[in-house]
């Protein structure tokens, strides 16, 4: 499948880090120079990102060879090996700091999503990502959330309905918003729009909304809320979902809970690349 | 000042969040609507960004006026005010969740830094960041550790030399790789090389390097590779600084500490908008 | 608000229409000389366009001066005044034909769509577009819909699901498709499935879609298929209708008419710039 | 050969058709699904584009295989196939509508040339394209009139000299023009010139013209004009000629027919693919 | 006039010249530094670039003001004052180098084009250029052969015919050639086409050519074929032009003269930008 | 390893000479003709580019194969083959201009490097480049001077430090200069200064400069400076060395000379492409 969006996020990236070359390594390295090398997790955690580490050494150097020894979403431990690499030194030493920062970065995406997916196990509650992400590299954020058994919230302004509490105030109130969304935006969407009290939620309700956010609710509030709207809504909990009990949040009957600290926060996952001795 | 490089990456981190447009803000809030709010703070930390702030709103729409109540490196508490916005309504809305992905993403990164330099204030010890950073935000960061407080260590591959271990095996040893950087790399570069023991700091010394990097030494073997190398070569204490305790490190007597954490795993800074009753 | 796409997309195609330069305005137009003229329709229809026709000239020169005397979506008679210009002979003759191709076409897509919103006018159909576009040019011609009283469909394949013939073939029937798409698509889109028969139209509806397409089917068919699905899901005919009666397919109670000749099949409004005697 | 231009046109149209992914076929079709089918003319026409068709798919995954059945050019009749398609599902759906609007699009320019072209056959006259064009697709339009059998016109304004009417009125009158031009262009141009009346052809054969565009005159008019000339210039008729008797206008004895309804008032040549049952 | 290519060419350079910033100077000028200087000749010359002057210290810093003290195409001595400048001292130094390379290759192109002019001064022959062009400076070094006086040549492939000998081979001779050409290519071109000897030369002008280059001729050879050609068809000398007596070559009555060393061998006009004390 | 900066140069290149197409050759040249041809030096003196060539080949049509018959670096006398080529003669003809030119202009840097290079062979001193280089051609030309046996100065603004006059002055003296680099720029960077007086040479040095540039200084002056500074800083020698005599300056025992017009004022070397009969 096409992947230009892919190749230009790592073709930005190694001009990023290598500029106008790796000086140090056309200083030193032969060009001959062969190696081989194994990429290992030194933390443990899961694991994502497998065809970025291929596709930045098949973008520095064809002839670079990586071999994958695991798959995106899979636990590691600390010391288990990745990828095999093999190839001329001069072209994996020039790969090898974009590589590991693009895949500890959604590793560290993919590790947080499963503790929180963890969490709910069992609850009716699926973990959804936000658009609170790193600025570029959402579709790799998106994919790690994914790679770590969550789904996705809407990608970005335009394929998703969201009415925010700014927006209910500049459009005249909860009624009137729902009514303009509806009349202006295109019927594939559904309507989403946030509330803060019970008293919100009854309004939303009763203008037809198709998704209701229960916006940094009590616990008490948001099974009142789930009640209150018994399947007529689609809900979903929201608000430092990070620092919150998620399986207490999910108890609730919330069907969606989103968690912005799983891509504004993230904890790069430890890996390295050590060349054979 | 130029700022080619800013306004691109602001207008590709737009164009990722916009999508084909805003279709919330576009569906429910008339043209004509006008708003005012502000920027605060919702935790303690560094405020950092404060003209990627500016430049944001200014590239989604030059009628909406940001006034910044602070400046970049200053420290914020809890419900400090950050800046005001005015303008049109849609507009403010559109470039928010930008706007804060940015700044709550340098605030983090300035805020780590802090607390570092603050570790070993008094030292001679100068904090530095590394080349583990997130992709395509590197000029941002870099800049938000000096607003912290930190000097930056070489940008990329092609304005720093540094002689790692994979490259010392690659070209036969220390005493090589040193002779052909110095023979091929411009003049103008001094040769910064990585050692893991005490017997490759006196190898490192005597092939000359200007720079000798103490790779994840002790406290111990840090002290004594300093007092062996006399002032002859700078001493660049690193490996998983961020786990270690910065003022035992710097007490060494090195000249630099370097920490990639600083930019690998950032904890954004809450900011939030609100826009005025 | 942001019109980088539209700025974009505009120097594109001065870029085409220029190439290395105007040699005609260049050879013999002084680069003194300053001419006036008024922008007219040759035909009657509905003119879309006028931003762009500011932009186009903004951008080939700040200087030039346009003058709206219409707006878009506004029915123009032969010969009516659409727009006044003046400024540098030399801008304007280099601008005029990229301006023309543009408004042109914007003013043939919103022409076509009004003829069909009036067609099904006091009936409960409202009239959308489809995939079915210009390469290239899908911002404006959304737009031109929009101006011609039509709404807009999902714009991409990205911000809406349509589950078609083929997708059901190749994922083993409408409820497994539909059963897909629900677990894995962003719970802020809607599920839109084709239907070619009755038969197909209850197996979606059982399944659970919030959309069914109508597709290809007589009016009868479609009367029946409104009237069992009874509220049940939204109905969307759709296949050939540029070429069927558009009153007729609406007054099967069907609440979305998808045309794709609105934009395949664009009739350019003719419309010329003279220049003042 | 070398065609980065034609690569570009296609990425641009699959990033704006995918957006950020085909959500209805990742969602509900298996990634190891591969599927075959047959593109088949809906309509009578001439057939154009199957070098984008091929490229599409190459550019989408390049396991798709596109088998041709016709070539460029060839007339096609009602159900006829057009080119044989395997590969994966996925990647087929997610390519399907680039390729069809391209296509459809090319092949409608060449069937309307086609018509022009057979209108004239016999006669002197050459049938020509104009700068009437869909901005973004000049390339493919003008290779679409190529294929239907007419000739092209100069490609953009840098590499034809086209002198009309607003210049001749910013230059000072007909020889003005034609001398600054003579001075200024480069000598490897001809120098067109527009003429209305039989009065301006005589002065533009006085002044030297290369070739006289005979604009929007009576078929009286063309002929006398084109008598008067005598072979000292190429003649072209022009203005409005989607709507003249082209046969007629071509029995005057001009050299050349220009028409743009051939590109600015396009209609699709209907097309379709069908998976194999 | 637009002038995006300008832009991006500018930008560009500043990009390669900038890296990621003028490290010495953000490092040791203080930001609120303010300078005045002035571009002055250190040789002898024609100037051209004024306009590039000014954009390069636009595009870095809108604050920094150039005035202008001559124009492109005049003479200057050396000593003699280009240009005042004055603005922050940190733009104007990040600036400098950038419009020094610029500038001075422009005025080397412009010098030596107005020798060569010179040289043939008040004999019918005109100076043109060739492709034979830095790649990327083509649109700088066209504009500078005429601020020197000389006209241009075609731009490109695109815009130009121009048989040469592996044509001629190619496609079975001068006859076949010229005859595919009037076929296939655009009306609105003159056919150009290569002779080497007197033969050629008539069998190009028997087979219609417009402009007949004479390549690499002795100056009796070109004598003769102007005179056979007898106004019949343009006549071009050219091969090496840079290394032969120009006046003599001119006195053959040839129609122009092409000198590939005019672009392809740019001695830079020595300027340089002094701080006043 | 990675050539995207290459390759996009090189695809700008093709873009800016074919435009829209080679007319000539599209028109008169069989799709199915086949040609061999050999590139030869018409002059004496250092090739450079040979993967430049095979790189415009490869973009331009990647069925065209080129032999290389010598290496970068080799020197070439008068008539001597360059390399071979066959395949389509269209791809051929579309892009040997576009080859010529660029390989031309690094063989023009090439030589010119060379002869400087062996004018002081024998000496200590080395020779360097400048950033006064052909803007969107550093690259190429800084691996034509290696190519020529020279070594290169810092690569642009941001992998370098050098204090000018200019700084020097902006900045309250070369003391305060120097303390304001070594605290702002990067650790990894030496610190170069110009000194135009054997006063500011031994200001310099009391500084602690890393390298000192004796800027435009008699032989004389140069000679007196490099005894003084005694090997405590590196030194080297510049202004208008195209002009010096090389020997004498390096008899002086300056470590460094840096030679602008290697770069600014390149003579190309002669280089044609001949179809074998």
């Amino acid at each position: 499948m096409l992947n230009l969006g892919l190749d230009n996020l790592i073709l930005s990236a190694l001009a990023e880090d290598l500029g106008t070359g790796d000086i140090t390594t056309m200083s030193c390295i032969p060009e001959d120079a062969h190696s081989t090398g194994t990429f290992k997790a030194k933390a443990e955690g899961v694991f994502c990102g497998m065809e970025v580490l291929e596709r930045v050494f098949a973008l520095v150097d064809s002839s670079v060879k990586v071999t994958p020894l695991i798959h995106d979403g899979d636990a590691v431990s600390r010391g288990e090996a990745i990828a095999k690499i093999s190839g001329p030194s001069r072209s994996i030493l020039s790969g090898e700091r974009v590589a590991l920062n693009l895949i500890q970065h959604m590793s560290g995406v993919a590790t947080a999503t499963r503790e929180a997916v963890e969490a709910v196990r069992g609850t009716g509650a699926t973990i959804v990502d936000t658009r609170k992400m790193t600025p570029g590299l959402r579709v790799l954020e998106k994919y790690a959330v994914r790679a770590g058994g969550g789904n996705n919230h809407r990608f970005n302004l335009s394929d998703g309905v969201l009415i925010k509490d700014n927006h209910i105030a500049a459009s005249g109130g909860i009624a009137n918003a729902i009514k303009a969304v509806r009349k202006n935006a295109p019927h594939t969407l559904r309507v989403e729009i946030e509330a803060e009290t019970i008293g919100e939620v009854l309004e939303c309700l009763e203008a037809g909304a198709d998704i209701i956010m229960l916006d940094n609710m009590s616990v008490d509030d948001m099974r009142r809320a789930v009640e209150l709207i018994g399947g007529r809504a689609l809900t979903e909990a929201s608000g430092n979902m990070g620092e919150r009990d998620l399986r207490e949040v999910a108890s609730t009957g919330v069907d969606y809970i989103s968690i912005g600290a799983l891509t504004h926060s993230v904890k790069a996952l430890d890996i390295s690349l050590k060349f054979k001795d």
